[in-house]
C-alpha cells in the first residue's frame, strides 16, 4: 500500500516533468509507467508524426526511446539527468494505433546508468517491436 | 554549369520528399544542402521544440541527424532508404537560434552506406558542436 | 530427446567453426553453449589478455561480445555471417576466473538480425556484468 | 623544435603505455602516433589474429579501434582514461599487410572526450577503409 502510493508520487512526478517538455507536448507523449529502474512512454501515432510512406517518422520512434532511456536513468540516479549518448536500431515500420517505449537499468553508477529500451508499435492491442535502443545516461553537471 | 543544374535539381527533389514527411513539417525541419555523399538539414529551436530547461530537446537533435544521415544515404544509394541503425553523443545543450546537421557518406556498399552527422547549434552565426552520430543507411527492402 | 541430440550437433559445429578461428585460439575463448537464438562464450582471464592495471583488456571484453554476437546471428540466419556494426558499453572492470559473453537474437529479419549479448566476469562462481552490447549481423554477401 | 622534443615524449611515454599492457603486445600493436588530439595504432595481420575465412579478426579490428580511442582520450584528459562505451561499423574485410587506426577527439569535457577512430587495412602501402567507430572516453574515477 504504501509501495503503492510512493509509485503513484513518481508517476505524477515524472508526468509534471513531461508536461514541462514543450516538445512532448507536442508529439502528444504520455508517461504511462515510471518507478525505480522501469519507465514507459507512449506515444499515438498521428498523421502529423508520420514520414512520406505513412508510418510514424524514425525521428519520433528514437524521441521515445531516448526520452524513456533519460527517465530510467533519473528512476535510479535521481533527478536532474540527460541522456549523454544512445543506440538505436530500427527494425520495423512503426505502423497501428500507438507505440510504447519501455525502458529498464542495466547497470546503475554513482553518477551515470546504463539502460535499454524496446520500442513497440500497438495495434489493436498487439504489440510488434519496432526498434531497440542502448544508451548511456548521466546526472547533469557531474561528467562533461 | 550542368552539376550547378544537377545539384540543384537534387536539392529540390530533396525538399519535396521532405515536405512530404508530415513530421518534418511540424518540426519545421529545412533541407539546406544536398549532393551526392553530403546532406545538410536545419531546425529552428523554437519554444515548442524545447525540453523543460529551456534548451532544444535532445529528440529533435537526435531527428535531425537521422534525418540527414537517410539524406545523405539516398544521395549515394538512391531514394528509397532507411536509416537501419545509428549513434548519438550528445555533448552540449543545443541553444540559440537554429541547428544545422552536416552529414557524409564515409563508405558505399551495394545497398548499405555509413555515414556519419554532426549537429550544430548556431546563435548569431557562431555555431557550436552540440551532437555527433554515426549509422547505416540500407536501401529499402533489401537487407530486412 | 532428438532436440537433445540438434543441440549437440549444433554445439558441436559452432565448436568447429571457433577453433577454425586462428584469433579465437589464440585467446583460449570457448563456445559453451549454442541453441536457435542464443550464444555463450567463455574466455579465461588470463595474464597474457590484459591491460597495464592487470584487468582483463577491454579488447578481449568486446572481442568476445562481437563473437556471441555473430554466433547469435548465425544460429537464426544459417551459416555465413558477420557483425555489421555493434554498441557496448563498458561497466566494470573485468577481473575473476573467466568472462562469459551471453548473446541472444532480439529480431530476426530474412538477412539480418539485430541482437544483445551481456557479458559477466565470473569470480568463485559469482557473476558481475562487465559489459553490455547490441549490434547487428548480417549475412555475408547480402546486404553489403 | 621544442614541440618535436614534447610530440617525442608524448609518443614515448604512450608506447610505455601499450608495453605495460600484455594483451596489446600479444597481438603485436605498436604506437606510431600520439599527439594532443590524435593517436594512430598499428597491428600486423599475422594468421595467429585471423578468422576462418582468413581476414584478420574482427575482435583485433575493434581492439585496435578501442585502443586508439583510448589513446586519443588520453591525450587531452590527461593519463587515467577508459574507453567507456564505443560503436563500430565494419565495412570491408580487413586483409593485408597491417592495419592502422587513426584517432581524433571530436569534443573534449571535463571528464570525458567524445572521440572517433578510422580503422584502415594496408596492402603495399594502399590504404583501404575496414572499419569506423566513435565513443566516449571518461577519466577514471570520475563518472561512474
Amino acid at each position: 500500500m504504501k509501495d503503492k502510493l510512493l509509485m503513484d508520487e513518481m508517476l505524477e512526478m515524472g508526468r509534471q516533468v513531461l508536461t514541462a517538455q514543450p516538445f512532448s507536448m507536442l508529439i502528444g507523449a504520455e508517461l504511462i509507467g515510471f518507478a525505480v529502474g522501469s519507465a514507459e512512454l507512449k506515444v499515438p501515432i498521428k498523421n502529423e508524426l508520420k514520414q512520406q510512406h505513412g508510418f510514424l517518422h524514425g525521428g519520433v520512434v528514437s524521441y521515445a526511446a531516448d526520452n524513456a532511456l533519460t527517465y530510467v536513468g533519473g528512476s535510479v540516479l535521481g533527478p536532474g539527468v540527460v541522456t549523454s549518448e544512445f543506440k538505436i536500431n530500427y527494425v520495423r515500420p512503426a505502423m497501428g494505433d500507438y507505440i510504447v517505449a519501455r525502458a529498464t537499468a542495466i547497470y546503475v553508477g554513482k553518477t551515470q546508468a546504463v539502460c535499454r529500451c524496446d520500442v513497440f508499435a500497438v495495434k489493436d492491442a498487439k504489440e510488434s517491436l519496432c526498434a531497440t535502443a542502448q544508451g548511456t545516461i548521466t546526472k547533469i553537471g557531474s561528467s562533461q
